[in-house]
């Protein structure tokens, strides 16, 4: 499954050199996850209720071409690898001559309410095999 | 007590207008009521240990002159009501010119751990008390 | 003409209380006025591209309850008033049960790419004009 | 020569984890070359005033441990390459058990005032230098 978001960059995102600053995109690759779990069924903030967190190991950002205010993106959110406790996205980021002009990698870590690594294949399968599902599919 | 904070602006906090952004004035307000606490002995994260959380409830920002990327700012901070529920701060913003080049006002609400409001001067009477002695110093 | 806006919320833009955090309100309204612009067909974006800029001067927040990463909000702006050198909007925001959550409102200043206020009804005419017929609709 | 900054997480940086979101880092990583650059006696905001500015290129974020609103970090920043057109620096943050709980890279490139790639030790010999003695040192 790929998951679709626009991205319509706010005036706030942007700095004085006129373009978005690139601490944006990060919050942007986690919009992307979110849409990606609504996606799949299973809401984000459901997934916390359950009494799991996900939390951020290792971030790459490749910035092809700046992105402006004013303009529309296309955001490619993909699970690329899953483990038992660890989840991989890949984000692609396209304007709208459909050039790809950012690229984003995330890998996440499963942790339970203490902040402590967790294997959610054992703790909480359904969410487990929801993404498996997913990534499938 | 006025409490005093040396504001550097980031790069990050600039707009596409090559100045700070509006919306960040409210987070140097919160720096400014950590610092105040700070000050009083008190520390805010110490506050919130205890049990409980301060909320927003009102908030006036007066954008006198716009503020840069490069500048050295110095902000004063000061609690201009106490009342057994509310807090009042004011906060003023001057150039190194000593010129004020931005006012805030912010209005919170003692909230417990349930986020309902709460008379902090019978919950908590030593934070009370602490504010109640930087108003008179 | 009333501009409607769906917020759903960042989990970027919660903060420890578990809430969204106060300052990303002014960010809220700033998007409430870019689609207030695009609603009433001249994007903020292109009145930039004319030359000129708007500056915030006065902005009041009143957050009436907390809202939450996982809810759905409606925001809308209005243009409460308009002079030939400043535009004041207010933005409400709604929750699922149509309840008022937060309440905001701004005035900006006209300025010119120097950064000086300047009169858009003279400089500008059809940017006035457009801001005239929106709040007459 | 490394550059060492202090870093006092703000309220606002939290998330409903409780910890510092991870999207913040890389504003921290900009603090850290900014710091670089006044300590190497060059100004950040001096260096765009001169016409170039430098755009982020690629990133990465490794999260060891989580970071948290009162306590108190440092943050070493070193330039690790140096190319005509490129910069490449490395932060690293220290808890205070001397513990570090993160790393970053990132790999920067110098733009002119229209955003185009160019080679600063042509265009800018002086600014060049001033990060070629600061390598040596």
């Amino acid at each position: 499954m790929i998951s679709m978001l626009t991205i319509e960059p706010r005036y706030q995102e942007t700095d004085k050199m006129g373009i978005i600053h690139h601490s944006v995109y990060p919050i942007w690759y986690e919009m992307g996850r979110v849409k990606y779990c609504k996606d799949m069924g299973l809401p984000f903030h459901v997934i916390e209720e359950k009494g799991v967190m996900l939390a951020m190991y290792y971030l790459t950002s490749t910035y092809l071409k700046p992105t402006l205010f004013g303009q529309t993106y296309r955001m490619e959110t993909k699970l690329t690898q899953l483990t038992k406790v660890r989840l991989y996205f890949e984000y692609r980021l396209y304007d709208d001559l459909n050039e790809c002009v950012h690229i984003g990698t995330t890998e996440l870590i499963w942790l339970n309410k203490d902040l402590k690594p967790t294997n959610v294949s054992k703790s909480h399968p359904e969410i487990y095999d929801a993404f498996l599902k997913a990534t499938a599919s």
